[in-house]
C-alpha cells in the first residue's frame, strides 16, 4: 500500500508543478469540481506566480523547484500533477515516485521510449501510481466517437484523417528542440496518434512522415510542421496526419468506414465546444458537446485509484504507446525511409464507462504567462 | 490549320467514343448547352446503347469501334470526346490525331508519362489540339478556391489535406490492374492531385504514399485505398490526401493558411452543390455553389480553341503533370521509399477567366450501364 493514501483517505492531496499557461487556465481551476482531490502546493520559481496563485487558491505551501524534495517529503502532498515542459517529465515523476508520491503527468509522458519505461518501472518499483493526463480519455464527445466507430455504425473503419494546426509564438516552450520534447508532433501530434490508436484499437505497424520548414527564426529549432501516414493492422487500415505550429487554427479528425463517416471539429479543444457530425448512409446527424472541465475528470478519476487500489488509466503504458509512434516517426521523417514498429498491444481502451462531466471554467487572469498561440 | 477547322467554322462536331456511365450521365447531355457543339457521331460496340442514345439524342451517325476510322474519314466529325477506360486513351488519341481530328479525353490522360508524351505529340504534329476533361477547370466554386488561395486570403498556404472515397462495386472497371489504368490514384487521387498543384500554384518535388488493401475479391486486381504526402517546393509546403474505392461517399479538401483556411466539402462532384467554407482570423462565411452542368463548360472552351485557333487550357501537359504524380506515388507504394520527381514547370493554371456557367443537367435513364459506386 503505497504510503500516501493511508494520509488523507478522503481526499488526495496535490502538489501543481509548473505554473505556466496550462496550469493557470486549466489545471488549477478544476480542483475545484474534482470533490476527491485538493490543491496542496503550488511548485515554481515565479515568486508573483506562487505569491498571486497561492493567495487566488488558498494554498499555503509554495515551493520553488530547488525545495521540491522538501515539498515531497513534508507529508503534505499524496500526489503532484507534473506540468512542465515535456523533458522535465521523467527526472519529476522519478523523484516525487521515490519519496512515494503519486504521479499524474501531462502529456506526452516524456521525450522518448526510453524516458517513458523509466517512469513506468520507477512507479511500480515504489508502489505509486502513474497516470498520463489525456484529458479527451473522460470527455463525452471524443469517448462517444470512439464507442460509435467501435460499435460497427460506420461498417468497417477503413480510414482516419486529420489536420491539427496552431500558430505557435515565437519564444514558447513548444518551440524547443526535439530533445527537450519541442516540436509540433509532441505537442499536438499527440492528439492525433491517441485518437486513431483509440478509435481503431489497434496500435500501428509502420509509419512514414515528411517534415517541413519555412525557415523562419521561429523554426530554427523544431520543425513548421509534419504529415504522417500510418499503416495499421486489421485488415490494413491507413491514418494519416498533419500537425503544424505555421497554421490558423484547425482541430479535426475524419474516420471514414466502408458506410459512414465521423467528423470531429473542432476535435481536441478543451476551451471549446466539440462538434461531431455522423453521416450514414446519406444521412448526417450533428451533436455539439458543450464546452466542459475536461481537467477536473483526470483528477477525479486519478484520485479514485489512489483511494481505491485501482490501476489509472491512461496508464504510463498509455503514454508510452504514442511516444514510441512520435519516435518512429521522427526517425522516419530524419530518414526519409518507412519505419516499422516493434508489436505492441494494449488490451485497455477507453470507453464510455470512463465518462466524467464537470461545467466549464472560467478563464482566469493570468499571471506572468500568456497563450502559446495568437 | 488543322483540317477539322474548315469543315464547319461555328460548330464543332464531335464523335463520343465510349458510352459508359459518365458519358450517358454527363458528356451527351451536355451537348444541349455547348451552342457552339454539336454531337454528331456516337461509338459503342453495345447497339442497344447506339440505337436508344442515337434516337434520344438525334444522332444518326452511329459506329461500332471496329469502324472507328470510317467515323475518323467520313468527314462527319471535327473532335472526338474520349470516354473510354483509361488504358484506350492513348490508342484512340492517336488514330484521331492521325485523322486530324481533335481531341477531348477525360482524365487521367493516359497510364503512364509515356503514354501522356506520345499523345501530345501525335496531337502537335498532326495540328490537332488535345484537351483533358478537367471539369472543375470551369467550375466556379473551385476556380474561387484557387482564386482565394492564391491571392493570400489565407496568409500564406501552408498545407492541403484532401479525402476522397467511395463505394466501387465489384466488375467496375474502375479494379480493372494498374497497367489498365485501374485503381484508386487514376480514377479519384487525380482529382486531389489536380486540386493541390493548382491551389498550390507549384508542382510536387517528392512524393510518399502507402496502399492497403482489405483482401475482399473486389481488391484482387488493384488496391483498396492509398494514403499519400506530396512535398511542394516554396518554402516547403506538405499536401496529404487518402482516396479509396472502400468507403462511404467522402469528397474535401482543406487548404490551411498562416491566417486562414478554405474547407470544400464536398470538392469533387458533378451531379450536387459543392460547399466551400473559408474561416478567416475566426470568422467563418458559407457558401454553396449550386450544382451547374461542368461538361458543357469543357465542350464550350475546347470548341472555342479549334475555331479560334487558341491553345486549350487544360492541356495535354496538365494531363501529365498528374500522371507523373500518380506514377511517382506508384513507385513509392511499390517499393517503399520515398520518390523524388524530376523538375517541371507549367505556366497556365486556372483562373477565374476560365469560368463557364450552364444549368444542371437532369439524370438520364441508362442504358446498359450503371453508376460505378452504391
Amino acid at each position: 500500500m503505497p504510503r500516501a493514501v493511508t494520509r488523507n483517505p478522503r481526499k488526495i492531496r496535490y502538489a501543481v508543478i509548473g505554473l505556466g499557461h496550462i496550469a493557470q487556465v486549466a489545471v488549477l481551476p478544476a480542483f475545484a469540481h474534482a470533490a476527491n482531490s485538493e490543491l496542496a502546493a503550488l511548485i515554481s520559481d515565479d515568486p508573483e506566480k506562487l505569491e498571486k496563485l497561492g493567495r487566488r487558491y488558498k494554498v499555503k505551501a509554495r515551493f520553488p523547484y530547488d525545495q521540491f524534495e522538501e515539498c515531497l517529503k513534508s507529508g503534505m502532498v499524496d500526489a503532484v500533477y507534473i506540468a512542465l515542459p515535456n523533458h522535465l517529465h521523467r527526472e519529476y515523476t522519478e523523484r516525487a515516485a521515490r519519496a512515494g508520491v503519486h504521479v499524474l503527468c501531462e502529456k506526452p509522458l516524456a521525450v522518448t521510449e526510453e524516458d517513458c519505461l523509466a517512469m513506468i518501472r520507477v512507479c511500480e518499483e515504489n508502489g505509486v501510481k502513474l497516470m498520463v493526463a489525456y484529458r479527451l480519455h473522460f470527455e463525452e464527445a471524443n469517448l462517444k466517437a470512439i464507442n460509435l466507430v467501435q460499435g460497427g455504425r460506420l461498417g468497417e473503419p477503413r480510414l482516419f484523417d486529420s489536420v491539427f494546426t496552431m500558430q505557435v509564438k515565437e519564444g514558447d516552450i513548444r518551440l524547443n528542440p526535439r530533445e527537450l520534447g519541442g516540436g509540433p508532433l509532441y505537442d499536438i501530434g499527440v492528439y492525433c496518434i491517441n485518437a486513431v490508436r483509440n478509435l481503431f484499437g489497434a496500435e500501428p505497424m509502420e509509419v512514414v512522415a515528411f517534415s517541413a520548414n519555412n525557415g523562419e527564426p521561429r523554426f530554427q529549432q523544431c520543425e513548421e510542421m509534419i504529415a504522417a501516414i500510418l499503416r495499421f493492422p486489421g485488415r490494413e487500415r491507413l491514418a494519416s496526419f498533419t500537425c503544424s505550429f505555421n497554421g490558423t487554427d484547425v482541430s479535426t479528425y475524419r474516420v471514414v468506414g466502408t458506410k459512414g463517416e465521423l467528423v470531429m471539429e473542432p476535435a481536441y479543444e478543451y476551451a471549446e465546444d466539440l462538434t461531431q457530425r455522423v453521416t450514414i448512409n446519406g444521412r448526417t446527424r450533428e451533436h455539439i458537446f458543450p464546452k466542459r472541465d475536461q481537467f477536473a475528470p483526470e483528477l477525479i478519476s486519478f484520485s479514485e485509484c489512489i483511494l481505491n487500489g485501482a490501476a489509472p488509466e491512461p496508464s504510463g503504458w498509455e503514454g508510452f504507446a504514442d511516444v514510441r509512434v512520435i519516435r518512429a516517426l521522427y526517425r522516419s521523417a530524419d530518414t526519409g525511409q518507412p519505419v516499422s514498429l516493434s508489436p505492441f498491444s494494449k488490451e485497455d481502451r477507453p470507453s464510455l464507462a470512463q465518462e466524467i462531466r464537470r461545467p466549464a471554467v472560467r478563464k482566469p487572469d493570468l499571471v506572468n504567462t500568456e497563450a502559446p498561440s495568437e
